[in-house]
């Protein structure tokens, strides 16, 4: 059983994968290991994963995990949380644990091996979006879980460790601490100004128009004012809401292009770069917030810029994002 | 000049270091190339970095910036942050920013290239922590700044960028972000219970005795209870303080004993592992704190295992710290 583990000092949860665990060495030897050439997320190989909790676009009438689809949704092989059991929160001293109870699951964006999400066509990329919705939906029908974690890692360098283009979706029972820090940073900025912070920034980003990637009429891509990373990226909704899962198909098309867009964008300047993006929502079970935009940050991994900085919260960053903002507006698509 | 931006919601400052600014595909470029045979960090090299503002080991009557020496600090000839000029502290709409203005300096821990910072002699060693504490003091003298970062990037996966066994200062006109998370949380600690949360670490875990790697009569070294890497280390002094720079000579040689202890252990472990170690010390100007307590913090990069992590705040850990513990203490030094 994995568990959830808090660090007494900064209240940061951490999960230990103990079902993950290995002996030292072999921590060096992932880092270069190469493939085989079995997919377990391609079709044919359905009966590797575990069985689907969602699909998109197999013939009626066909069984589940059979070949036809889309997009499916399995749970992941090797979980870093479990969904059967109890919290049982414990003690031990002056720490506190509780089970690693949880779902983690896989979206397979694509039956197509080699597709890379950002050149999927609308129809598809649209699907994954749809997903995310549809699976938080669903995840938040069990009262144990406060959290949906959703993100995508393209590229070795940023953590992905199979090729097939897919993201994930990990429900927890505890709100992470990037959560709990952008509620009370906006709930503060809110309570003094009676204003949303992203929706006062998405207006002052079109007015100053030095820091707009591109645009459609649901949506802004930004290079944030304090970026963490050459080409960060935020994808905002114009429309104020603070949870992703009221999002309707309107909308989900509108982010869809937008998405498309930036990613093709960052591609065009830094070709194949890997990346981590993560959606930014409100937690399971509130009612909707006025001081709360949901939000997906896009950061690229280069390595070579990536530090110390992920240990300590303290970032340099190399490039202004008014000039990668240039960068990423001018690129030919 | 550099600039200092925060994060509206987070209250993140972020380092926009435009001087090292580059063309996107120069990030990927860097990535991988090669470094020809000059080192400016060796001996015979000294003018090609900017002027030392501290040397040991140099002989008397000889020159400043000449050949002779065991440890030297100079100034980072490529600066995150300038020492010149007034921090200009300015608004653009709801942003903060200020002239980037602080210190940057590179610590050269050894006059030999090839000597690796854990295999130091302890006499060599010492003189590292030793500078630490020195170069701090003088720093502090800056009433402009409020903290000095002190840390090492150990290979190129932990972001060295230089082969030369080297750390790095960066002296702060703000607290970074880790910082005052740490003070805040060890003083709501000490408010509800009249003790320092490190000081009743330490003593749980000597109790304990299954996360403490190894000990001597100033100092312990502990696998933290949620770790966020396998391996991870902290190294904190038995009798309470709060701040690095009142070290004193016997309590700088402890220091040197264990460190040294539990890099040979980790390297024993995984061979030649990435790693950055930061300094965890009071910010400059303060009395001396109660609820806090100085220590370092090591962190092997294993980037098996890093993916979205360091830009969410969710970590998850294949590695209970009780088993990287038992391979820490069970290898033969």
């Amino acid at each position: 059983m994995p568990e959830l583990r808090k660090d007494p000092i900064l209240g940061r949860w951490i999960i230990i994968a103990k079902e993950r665990s290995k002996r030292p060495t072999d921590f060096v030897i992932e880092d270069t290991k190469t493939r085989g050439g079995f997919c377990p997320l391609c079709p044919g190989n359905e009966k590797t994963t575990p069985g689907e909790v969602l699909v998109y676009g197999r013939e009626p009438g066909m069984p589940a995990n059979s070949s036809n689809w889309r997009l499916r949704v399995v749970p992941n092989k090797y979980p870093a949380l479990v969904i059967e059991g109890e919290l049982d929160k414990q003690a031990e001293g002056l720490y506190d644990r509780m089970n690693g109870i949880g779902a983690h699951e896989v979206v397979i964006e694509s039956p197509n091996h080699d597709d890379r999400f950002s050149d999927l066509p609308h129809d598809q990329m649209i699907l994954t979006f749809r997903a995310f919705r549809d699976r938080i939906r669903d995840l938040a029908k069990d009262s144990r879980f406060r959290y949906v974690m959703v993100f995508k890692n393209h590229g070795r360098a940023a953590g992905a460790s199979l090729e097939h283009s897919h993201s994930q979706l990990v429900a927890l029972p505890i709100l992470p601490r990037m959560v709990t820090s952008e509620l009370d940073g906006s709930l503060k900025y809110f309570r003094y100004k009676d204003r949303c912070v992203f929706c006062d920034i998405i207006h002052q980003e079109i007015q100053q128009n030095v820091r707009l990637v591109c645009e459609n009429p649901l949506f802004v891509t930004l290079a944030p004012f304090a970026p963490r990373s050459p080409f960060e990226m935020w994808i905002m909704p114009r429309k104020h809401s603070s949870s992703y899962v009221a999002i309707d198909e309107e909308t989900l098309a509108g982010l869809t292009d937008i998405f498309s867009e930036s990613l093709r964008r960052l591609d065009a300047c830094i070709p194949n770069v890997p990346y981590n993006f993560v959606l930014h929502t409100q937690p399971l079970g509130s009612d909707l917030l006025d001081h709360y935009h949901w939000h997906f940050e896009i950061v690229p991994k280069l390595t070579s810029i990536a530090g110390f900085e992920w240990g300590s919260g303290f970032y340099i960053n190399p490039m202004p994002p008014e000039e990668a903002c240039r960068y990423l507006r001018e690129v030919e698509l």
